[in-house]
């Protein structure tokens, strides 16, 4: 993994800016022979598209992807699959005095430090315009799970707003498709949706926490010591813009459990295969995948666009105030969960691709035979 | 980053068993000219060193590191660096039932169903002993930082043990060398110090959580999008054994926060530098150094090794039950506080190789001139 | 390097296929602030450009390179630059029974006994129409390398076609741009002229040798001992179409020197910079640069495509005979001239940022003062 | 590859210098479950081994290697693997003037000018010792091998010795191992042995050609475009010290060839497999195996070590001049012979662990059912 590129086997590169000519991602690595087709990724870009509701931004771009390389008559090649997404709301317009200040709580800032260049159009680089393109490989990936793992399942979901969390006992997962906040619980649905509406109309923003579950992963992925699959979500989660915190399992609660509590019995399930009396470790023990579900959660901050003035200092290192006014969301985590979704595909299948390197199709069974 | 390797430019490769000849580090890429020798990365080594005081296992080893090459004369010579670690403690022993049984909570079961071999003396690569190489290479990184960013200062303490937290507005930096536990809060370590007592008594075990922190980082660190500063801090911290969160400033409690309450306004200080009114990012934005204090945390669950009998399976598929015996850790939260150190210093150093590669040593500079 | 990326911290991917939508390059980790514009990069993709002249194939494409991101106000904004070539020259045809033949000396069949596809159209992936996508990250490398090493200069020939090889004593760079095949002989030019074109008329086809030189390489490039700028090099080379020999300096020849002869005696120049008596090293010790011209050969085999009757088989494994008609070029080694010296380019600015990376602005000076 | 890293999946990194503590190398991603002594390994090196006839320096090292890691009753676990051989041969001696001078045609300027280190003690990490780890990691490699693909067989031998070359014609495989050249054809081995030992006598060294081949790969291995299998051999060859160039198949003289005469005719085995009527492509075509054997060749330059005076300069810039006293290698071609088998045995075995992780163990077939 380094600078724009994330995975080992299964390598994806994300390149563009919220406001040039197009974005995209650049996948190498990915198995031939796995059926895909524009359509096919377009159904994950579409769960991802802003405007959709009153809740996300209003910019309203159709996000099309175009497959540029790497097919032929429906199928991967095995070679680079480019992934391209035109901007075509590159509507020319004022940018007033954005140009020149900081806004709080956002990249800008840290770009021109780094840089020393201040690409003021929208956020360039840093617009979570950006996890468009992950949302494109993630698609690609999933198709290329099913080849090698057909029973993982990849759902993401909310689990709070602002102060306010899912009801654990009501979990549904029928639920999660049926409201604007991919929420598995009804009744917080429809409370989240006054609570939204409120910050909204008061152009106020609020955070939230995604919990991204992969059901079906198959025991021994990952690899000791820093290519565990852990390592390598908490990775991938936090490269995610906004987020500022990751978690496997019981996460940052673990330090609240005795041992006793923490640790999973094993006993033998019907199918020969170990079964765990409850899943604190969230699917990962010493890196390494148990065939429990993978569970994985991360809070997303409130985006730094708001109404209220706000201080902050030029470019040219002069004290002022700002407001960021225009289309905003007043919570991007609701768009952050199908990105979640795809970071854990493509993750999922770069870890499938190593152990089949390193070990090929076998793996260690547990059993009379062993 | 691979399998057994951490890094970019400064790339640490851990390799060794709990109870082989040996283990260590292979450093490649630390610049030349370093000043080092065994007695600059024993000095870490010692702070982590097991048996110091009763809330720690009882194994006794000297953890002696050695110097293998990549010096002369007292420098590095930018080749790469071998620390190697001897483990005098290999004695051999009755492993007894464990042999076969699989520990709950443990990457025995994991290891197993991965490779297919069970390396069960004491936990193998999966052991928290592979984190000694951790912190020697830490060591070093500590040393090439300085001549690079002179100013930096990582310190790592806990602020949680099982449900009890550090009184904030308690914090003192003095106290931290002053208790067993690397605790900022006189009160706190008096009062935790009963509570493992009890815990060890008892044989039973807590998690914890360790923050980390690192002044005097230059902004403009990390870079989009995944190699971000916070994505390679959320990597490292969570490769550490038993790590199950990771948080950067605010972390998980991000989702609580509207944007009027989570971004850090900006003014300039009397040093032409920017400052901000606060630091909810945890020095990060975007992925790039703000020049705030780095703020890191991660929570290490409870370790698995308890004196409370447990179910599980044998290799051969049998449910069972097991208790383990022997010289184990109440909180292994504790000895994590200089591996999380360690793994901040060698991310650091990594970036500061990777920015001035990239960029040189100049960087964006805000102000008339700019 | 891994699959379809090259370099270390200049990180190039290209994709796409001959025949496909597009093709292009994704460059991460370009330093900031360097001007370019897509007329800088059309330079150099106009030299590889096909259909010049006749001994070069007729497949007419404009080659018009798109910069889709990572630039802002004519400079790179340190993000990924995407360099995006539009296939203009799509056109549906019957590739008759090309379509189920494997051309011998061609990758159609590798291709096919690797991923179990056939791409039969033109060639695909393994087309040298990729190489276009190199040429546009060179042309960018170049302009890098202009801000951190202004003294480089890199320049490619052909020194041999077939079995004629150029006169050294009337070595001429200025004839290198004075004639179709880059030969700085004004002779060797006009005896290749006449016999290329035999070979043109007569459907046959024939190898050649291209040098690279780098003039004004820092001291110091390289890095030990897989990191070696020579092999750099040497894989950089060995990975365009067509080539099956790379040398450095003497190369193959070095076997017959004796160790008076091929060790280059060291003076001091009278700038206080170390000078050579000669370059068999090709200005390369131990894998790092020593300051004299670079020298690197590399062999490029004769095209496949030849117009005599050659024994194959099909897809299905029945033995056949093929003949490939159709636009083709007598000797592919023209076109591979500005394909090394991108390759050239885009090492040279790797290791020039690599070098800084671990070792800054300095580097080991020879003198009084050392 | 990066630094002193090699390879993708089958990573090793070597240390050490020749005249510190010990060297090794560190070799992660090996298979687990592989058979693998000290015993096993120690016969690759003993071959590699100075000082076993007049031919080679009179250095005399056991170099016997050490595994400190990775292996458990008898077979390797998955984890790093640590080859260590310590150096026994570190008496204090007086290095005299070479402490200061620079030896021409050695890496010491260059080391000196990148690192600003002067390691005189023998080379320091640019010495030919290195190549023990290799051998060590590639006897390694060659087990691993045999689990995956166990047709595979690796042998190299010498083609060529100063202006010597050996008949083609009576090229003869069992003569390899019968004489101090590892060449395949009796006549030369005589013939050589009295060159040799005369330019031994008169204090002079000669450079040498290496040829490797490697029967029974599988058809697939490597990947377009820079992970091709001849791009990552180019690299592994020219890593090894001293070499200068490097060829796969007919190499330079593919410069020379038609096309008629280059492009291997292809026919049906009997078993159903593709055939070829002869081997120019050394068995690779658009960097992917056809299941030919695969051929490399690599050119070695005389050692500079010589009894002759050689102008050079100092470290402080004076002009000087030296000989190089000692024990040393009038061909150091010799030693590289295992070393060559040793990198080759590391870059296929790498590639097929590559092929499996992306595309399984099914490969294309071609036949009635493809």
């Amino acid at each position: 993994m380094s600078l724009n590129t994330f995975g080992h086997l299964f390598r994806v590169t994300t390149w563009g800016e919220s406001h040039g000519p197009a974005l995209g991602a650049t996948v190498d690595g990915c198995p031939p022979g796995v059926p895909i087709s524009e359509e096919m990724i377009q159904h994950w870009l579409d769960k991802r598209k802003p405007g959709q509701n009153k809740y996300t931004t209003q910019r309203r771009e159709p996000d099309q992807v175009k497959i540029l390389s790497g097919t032929f008559e429906g199928v991967t090649t095995g070679t680079p699959v480019q992934l391209m997404i035109e901007n075509t709301d590159q509507r020319s317009k004022d940018y007033g005095d954005i140009k020149d200040k900081f806004r709080p709580g956002h990249a800008d800032i840290t770009y021109f430090q780094k840089y020393g260049i201040r690409d003021y159009r929208g956020g360039g680089r840093s617009s979570a315009r950006e996890t468009a393109a992950r949302v494109a490989a993630g698609g690609l990936a999933r198709e290329a799970i099913k080849a090698i793992a057909p029973d993982v399942q990849i759902t993401g979901y909310m689990v709070q707003m602002g102060p306010h969390k899912i009801d654990r006992d009501a979990f549904d997962w029928d639920q999660i498709e049926q409201n604007p906040f991919w929420v598995p619980d009804a009744k917080a649905a429809t409370e989240w949706a006054d609570y939204l509406d409120g910050l909204r109309k008061s152009g106020s923003s609020v955070g939230a926490i995604i919990e991204v579950t992969a059901k079906g992963v198959p025991a021994g992925l990952g690899a000791p010591v820093y290519g565990k699959l852990d390592t390598d979500l908490a990775a991938a989660m936090m490269s995610i813009n906004a987020v500022k915190g990751v978690e496997i399992g019981e996460g940052m609660s673990a330090a609240m459990l005795t041992g006793e509590l923490n640790a999973d019995e094993i006993y033998m399930g019907n199918d020969g295969q170990p079964r765990f009396s409850s899943n604190h470790a969230g699917g990962i023990l010493g890196g390494i995948s148990t065939g429990q579900d993978i569970v994985v959660r991360f809070a997303v901050k409130p985006t730094s666009s708001i109404l209220t003035t706000r201080k902050t200092i030029t470019k040219t290192g002069e004290e002022t105030e700002i407001i960021t006014k225009g289309r905003h969301d007043p919570c991007v985590g609701i768009r952050a969960v199908p990105v979640g979704e795809a970071m854990m595909a493509c993750v999922i299948l770069d870890h499938l691709l190593l152990h089949r390197g390193q070990i090929g199709e076998n793996r260690g069974k547990i059993g009379p035979q062993a």
